[in-house]
């Protein structure tokens, strides 16, 4: 029996020839991943473990994102400790706030990630970077530690579901859509410790900012990792992002895969999750009458420029309801600078909404945005459990930039196609 | 014995021909201000007034502006409290984020203060409208309450102290420096509940931004306003922003100053208010090197348009120093986006700063750049107490915005001179 995309990259890593779904592994690691709340935990424990030194200064990235600017007295401890340490260590990949970027923008705009790596970080979108065809996974601080002073992690191998994608997305569907679809179809434990393979001539239609949003999303199906084949967009981005050697792994004709899933993306709608489980989808035809408070455009999985231009399409010329707080966080400085430039800043500006320096804020109820009771936000970030965004009484509704700009604009939860005539 | 020009346009307000220092009286207010801190608390001992409904809908202002982007789920709920009160209360001027910015740049800008006010606001530094010839001084929760309810206030007639200022600032010297040299020379309560008068032909040199820079800090000498007189300048500002009428007051020729004091703006030096108080000044020439952690650019006090250019004159084609994080916020979203058609926004990211959107953030130690232990800043805002803007044992240094962005590049406290050369 031939092995998964990812088995390939697993047995590669682990110095195997062949490995099967539910061996344990031993793999070596391209990249160690951590922000500022989870790297003061994995130093704790890296210390405990007393090798003095990190495996590899090159290999370790840490990206304080998710409460900085510093939210308070705590969070500025927390970055004061992990800046020290990366000082100590001789981390090369620390970003500070001004060179940085929410985390899973950051590393693939940085080059750190490419085709072929295996990654951790602690962090558990860190499954964004499938996107590229790596593997690519979110484990605790304790695996980031032992990560850190090992440059190895055990894993068991996954087994998978392969999505075959063909068709085209619509007008004003993007890979949130397809992904929302997705999770909506399969649960949020369809994919439970698996590997979503995406493959099928779809693939090839799809932007690298979509790869990334759904790669980004696969942890919210219970996923061990999302992945996509290495195409021309693939070996494109890379090359211009990166100068590390990539390598390229292709699942075998004979591969298993516990299910086969066909996804027709001309046949996918603006797909929005109610609360308070991205499971709880519908077509943005069923949504009915839901007026809002707030809309979050940005976060991990939806502030790469692509997200932003598809949001300034909708808001430019047209202004924010005067019921709703409109905020939008580029993901990263250089996706700021790129919009800046593109005038898509001068939109949102006119337009009445406000525009954050990149942090997750928040999509995880951080701050800048938080929620208070019976308030309801439509947001492009990954997670709507309950108090995900502030009170345990509010709501957040997860879509695609294009739905929540035009949220934005009429109040209530809207189609692009309502809005821009 | 005459009046001053404060005591004239209390008299006014008070119905009375003449007041006198030390005198009790009611006077009518043109505008009263509340934010997201000081507003609920308002609305509550409103509420117990009982009388229902405010004195007038279009002289209330409402900005909620210091925890906003709500930072958590209570500045969330204050939000909403205010929000709510607002809208049933059918007050014309609520500004939500997105129409927005930090009350004292925003009053002035949307032309809701003009010569001859007379003001309350539940935030100190509401003596900035000084800077239009307005009497405008800040007020506890309970007065901005029976504000809103009756549209008066009580006042002691304050006495006052002159400034006489006369030549012309040098390069790279602005208001920031001179109101930071006048404190460093009277003292935190050099002016207790008096007026700062400031009249001369100095005052025709001072651009508006540098005026309101100078009135925003007259309570840090513990004064009850600081007033500029009207000229040309003052005239042009508010026939630009507002459609209000006005009314010009000169103080009487025999006016009663309990002191007067010569300011010659050619001999000031950039000044820095070291730790822990805004008397414990230096000129940049005998600070010495003190390292820094972070720069804080922005506030009611320093978030002008001239700011950002003062600061963007020094950052431009400049790094902002690996230990340092820079932040950036224009004080309002017209502000922003005039930064941003100028490119100055584009110089800030390019040289490594992040921006903001408008918030009072880390002025008050709020959010958006919190300070841990041992931490350092360099910051254009008004207060340097201990543990203002975070960890008890963290250090603030108040400087203008050309000696902040300077600091940022150079990662110690500099001069702009020693940066642009």
């Amino acid at each position: 029996m031939g092995m998964t995309m990812t088995q390939k990259i697993l047995a590669c890593h682990a110095g195997e020839d062949s490995v099967k779904a539910g061996q344990l592994i031993k793999a070596k690691l391209d990249l160690v991943l951590g922000n500022d709340i989870t790297t003061p935990v994995a130093i704790n424990e890296f210390n405990k473990i007393g090798v003095g030194r990190v495996f590899d200064r090159g290999k370790i990235a840490i990206v304080p994102d998710h409460f900085t600017p510093n939210k308070d007295i705590k969070s500025a401890q927390q970055c004061k400790c992990v800046r020290k340490f990366a000082r100590n260590m001789k981390i090369e990949n620390y970003f500070e706030i001004g060179q940085m970027g929410i985390e899973h923008a950051l590393i693939p705009e940085k080059g750190l990630a490419v085709c072929g790596d295996a990654i951790i970080g602690a962090d558990s979108h860190t499954c964004t970077y499938g996107a590229l065809g790596a593997f690519a996974t979110g484990v605790g601080s304790t695996d980031m530690a032992a990560g850190m002073a090992k440059g190895e992690a055990w894993f068991k191998v996954p087994g998978a579901i392969r999505f075959v994608l063909y068709g085209k997305l619509p007008e004003w569907v993007s890979g949130k859509d397809v992904i929302l679809h997705i999770i909506g179809m399969i649960g949020v434990d369809g994919a439970l410790y698996k590997s979503m393979e995406f493959t099928g001539r779809g693939v090839g239609e799809l932007s690298m900012d979509d790869r990334f949003t759904i790669s980004n999303m696969a942890i919210e199906a219970g996923a061990k990792n999302g992945i996509f084949p290495v195409d021309d967009r693939t070996i494109d981005y890379v090359g211009k992002h990166s100068k590390r050697k990539y390598s390229i792994y292709e699942a075998d004709r004979d591969a298993e895969y516990e299910k086969s899933v066909d996804i027709d993306l001309s046949n996918i709608r603006p797909t929005v999750a109610f609360p308070h489980s991205p499971e709880n989808t519908r077509t943005i035809d069923e949504v009915g009458n839901i007026k809002i408070d707030q809309v979050v455009i940005g976060s991990c999985t939806n502030g790469r420029i692509s997200d932003l231009r598809s949001a300034a399409s909708v808001l430019k010329g047209r202004k924010v309801n005067k019921n709703v707080r409109a905020i939008i966080f580029p993901a990263t400085q250089r996706i700021y600078l790129q919009a800046l430039r593109e005038g898509i800043i001068e939109t949102f500006i006119e337009s009445g909404a406000v525009v954050s320096t990149p942090t997750c804020g928040p999509c995880l109820g951080g701050h800048m945005g938080i929620l208070a009771e019976g308030e309801r936000a439509v947001s492009t970030t990954n997670r709507n459990f309950v108090g995900r965004m502030g009170h345990v009484k509010s709501e957040v509704y997860l879509a695609s930039p294009a739905v929540a700009a035009a949220s934005a604009v009429t109040g209530r939860i809207s189609s692009p196609e309502e809005v821009v005539k």
